[in-house]
């Protein structure tokens, strides 16, 4: 193995900058050369890439975003896009590729695996965790601690004016981010397409908790719950309950996806790029490098894209017992 | 002058917190004590003080929201409420009012001393930046920093997927958060109540600036700006555009509203919380205590709420000379 | 079971709050009272206890540091302190004791046990993540990402300024935030108790890295390494490599302990919280709960305070794969 | 004038970058090209200048440090270096210089204006704001912020140990950091060049604090103090005081030179280097560009070396009213 590639696709995350970083000085100290795709899948049919050294990819580890760029490609979706990238890939006799993105991503790759049995290895980058075979996904540490931050922040607002905010965070298929979010932010309640609450329930609830005194509350929904945005949502609640319930709604959109990594995603991001390349050294293909119980694991890429990773129970009863609960002032 | 009382109202603001415990702590320096209303005007007509002394303000300075809440209150909008706010102060015995908040409050305190003579010393405390009178106001300066985290988070984004991103940022009447945070944030547009640009010339300047090479870009939209909110504008850029310019929104919310206040709040806070005791000590009454050319100015409440504080013309000419050039890659 | 006492002793880490709010939410929800111990054993000793309520807890979940306060206390190492501790919790009527914090706190508390017979858990909450029995300790996430915008800002100068710089971390007896401040950092070398270097090969090193380009670089070094502290091994590098090396040092100190506890720490803290309450309804004492492989696991105290926990090789060998290699501008 | 430099010399501060940014674009808004001077004096002797355009600053607004480096340059002081240095910039046809630092880097400007009359135009890039002629310097908002997150973190600690902290922030000359982060930390009391405080008194002081209650307290000292470091400080109070007085000691050092710079520098450094730009256009020279009263004022480079700034009496004043008064629980 003399010369690897590496591209982003899908949405950005913080840490696929540490991940390209550890990608290239990991294959440079194998002897291995990088060459740095840029715009995801669309660039290898382009033949856009760049040769990346241990010092390009100097003092990138700390910045959000990714240097290689992202970009949707339609192309890819075609046999005709899938050779061109192949045939790019062979005339710079390319031996190996690692793709950091998300489900998409792979499913892409799965497909020209299939098709060109040309070796290939995923890293989980996307800030939803959504993805088998990993317990973090690179960009989920800062991501919740961005809706974290934002949520300490609103609180305040919230108990100032002892108001009910209903505050949508990122996870289109799942409630990662609402679940820790909500944790984390003392949220008295959090909307999850894993677990169903009606309207009805959750305007009996916040009736209970206003009983005794008048107080704040803070619900957070994750984007794929199911009912709609936070403004459909606030909206349904308003309807119900009367003009009694005056919910505010925030959505935190894409703040969630930037800024600068935590240092949990710069080392997780870290020890995939290393852990990929050592895998396609070791042979391994059709593959997505994860950190299961610590340890790195190799699970198919097959399994990956089509097995769920459920939410653990004691998150979910960990909000019922430590946030839900009704007491007299309910901040926090 | 044996005893004040203070109270915060209208919107919260990062650094209220410093600013009662400025008053606090500055009575308590001249002999005179301090009764803190809870929620507003609301609690001024209710009865609802506390006292408040050196030890329950100590450390607050570093947080955000206001530790007296504040509340609506339309009956402070009548005579009757107005009346029963006058004997609760008067039964207390207290000789002096502190109000902090923006325009609105300072309305309301307006009517009260035309009607009963009672002294009143208005602070400037408002995210928003709008008052005459004074060079910046509480909360101010969290606002701009709050935004411009935000902005350059979303920057990672934006110059990742080379997409334009349209972000609105708060400011009913005014542009004060959006030209500072988009001079800071580099943003290449900044859209403002005080100046306006069609969508057509908007489309026309993105357009040029995506010739020649694909870029990304930031647009900050003030709230109040005129044509309505970040969604409506995107929505009439992308149908007027055709499906060429393809525009992200987020609105950044309520966490421009809270958040640990900054250094600027916090000292800006602690000089005209003195400022407003010392003033009532000198028997000023019907005015507000703000910083002009950084020495303390008491105007008049009158002046304050009617006047309006134009946007510098220096700073629109920042934005347009530093971020709005049209050049290969757009990026900050 | 039907009252616990909680308190939190030896250096505060910040995540104790939350470990507070979930035990007494925790024992709230299984209808046990929970009193809180002020200032660590040393309140114990002295009768110092007061009731916890759910909404005595509320808004902590944000706050460094620990509302119970922490001490140390010497009395607690005599048996008559002991006794005079055991004679409160009786009193009280408590039915079981847990204790928030490291390696001092949980000799202190299986003296105790053994004597007294008393139910005791113990919850890891200190920053440097030196206990056996758990994967993480509270505080350490939050500690290590501290010092990693620390080492990001230094990095500025000594990138604008071509130095080299010696940070040294906390960590007396163990290497962990330096390993891992130093991966996420982009550390040039990480000097740690676990591994050792002379000062005549780091100087070897260091003038490697500065071949064919002058070049900053950062330098990680646990305070418990061995050699003293980063200010004598500067001094020792400076004088054995003539003039040519001029390392400049950053104690990071104490900004380490306190702040804003990470999203990790809130839900490792939840989680620890609510454990040790259902740990001890379920019998368990004279252990400390964890995290392993993200399961709550309970250790035998005696294992805790007598096993180390080693850092993990595959770590120590990213910092030489990634970080360490000789290359033309050693930015990161 | 067709053509300018700018360089960046003397120890660096966060904004830099974007002055560099801002005096780049403002140039090119009036069609004059940039050479940006590598390391300082030392780049314009060497003659390491790169052309500097437009999409060369993109992006670096948000960055702390300089792109251009900084670096001490003896040779700048001999009349030989100099010349060299002039030569360079008549090769290169170079109409104006544009010199970015602090007093130290205005001196060598004074004296190259005064020996080759070429036109120099100063902005004042340094954080410790000691330059007459601005009321604020590039550097010193995002500082103070730094130094006031970093007494916030400590302030966990010493109200959870009751314990007391010496904080040692920088400023060799003046204690414009101190004045600052002392009262927007809250600091019970800040040791300033400006002011003086025997051993005894402060001793005296913090027994006072100490009767009635146990009890915290931050003390910030300017590092040009006059005693020494903050080690002697600490080591001359508790030999004064007997065991009695335990002070911590912290000593900030480098971090607060770094790091992400605040929206006020921003703003202030794009200002200042448009100014900068439009001051050479309109034939001025041998001065430095600065802010007073919030309006753009050249002061002659004479005097802003040899005048000094005073510490305004207000907030002195204001430490002494707000922060230091003993009252039961110190804290904040």
């Amino acid at each position: 193995m003399k010369r690897v590639a590496v591209l982003t696709s899908g949405g950005d995350a913080p840490g696929m900058n540490a991940c390209i970083r550890a990608v290239v000085r990991g294959a440079a100290y194998h002897g291995i050369e990088v060459i740095g795709i840029r715009r995801g899948y669309s660039g290898l049919i382009l033949g856009d890439g760049i040769q990346l050294t241990s010092s390009t990819v100097s003092n990138i580890i700390q910045r959000g975003g990714t240097i290689l760029k992202s970009a949707r490609s339609p192309e890819f979706r075609t046999v005709e896009g899938r050779q061109k990238a192949y045939d790019y890939l062979t005339n710079r006799a390319v031996d190996g590729l690692i793709v950091i993105g998300g489900n998409g991503t792979f499913k892409g790759a799965l497909q020209f695996v299939d098709e060109f049995s040309f070796p290939v290895i995923g890293v989980p980058g996307t800030i939803d965790n959504d993805l088998f075979g990993t317990d973090y996904t690179i960009g989920y540490d800062t991501a919740v601690n961005t809706a974290v931050e934002a949520i300490d922040k609103i609180r305040d607002t919230a108990d100032s004016h002892e108001r009910i905010f209903l505050i949508e965070v990122m996870g289109r298929d799942s409630g990662y981010i609402a679940i820790q979010s909500g944790i984390a932010g003392g949220a008295e309640r959090v909307l999850l397409p894993e677990t169903g609450v009606s309207a009805a329930e959750l305007i009996e609830r916040l009736r209970q908790d206003r009983n005794g005194s008048q107080s704040s509350a803070i619900l957070v929904l994750a984007e794929g719950e199911g009912r709609g945005t936070a403004t459909v949502v606030a909206e349904q609640i308003k309807k119900q309950s009367g003009t009694e319930l005056d919910l505010r709604v925030t959505t935190l959109g894409h703040i969630q996806r930037g800024g600068v990594p935590s240092a949990c995603d710069r080392i997780l991001a870290s020890r995939l790029g290393l852990g990929a390349v050592e895998g396609l050294l070791k042979g391994k293909q059709k593959v997505m490098v994860g950190l299961v119980n610590n340890e790195l694991v190799y699970s198919g890429l097959q399994e990956t894209v089509s097995r769920s990773k459920p939410i653990s129970e004691e998150l979910l009863r960990l909000v019922t017992i430590l946030n839900g609960s009704a007491f007299a002032d309910s901040r926090g």
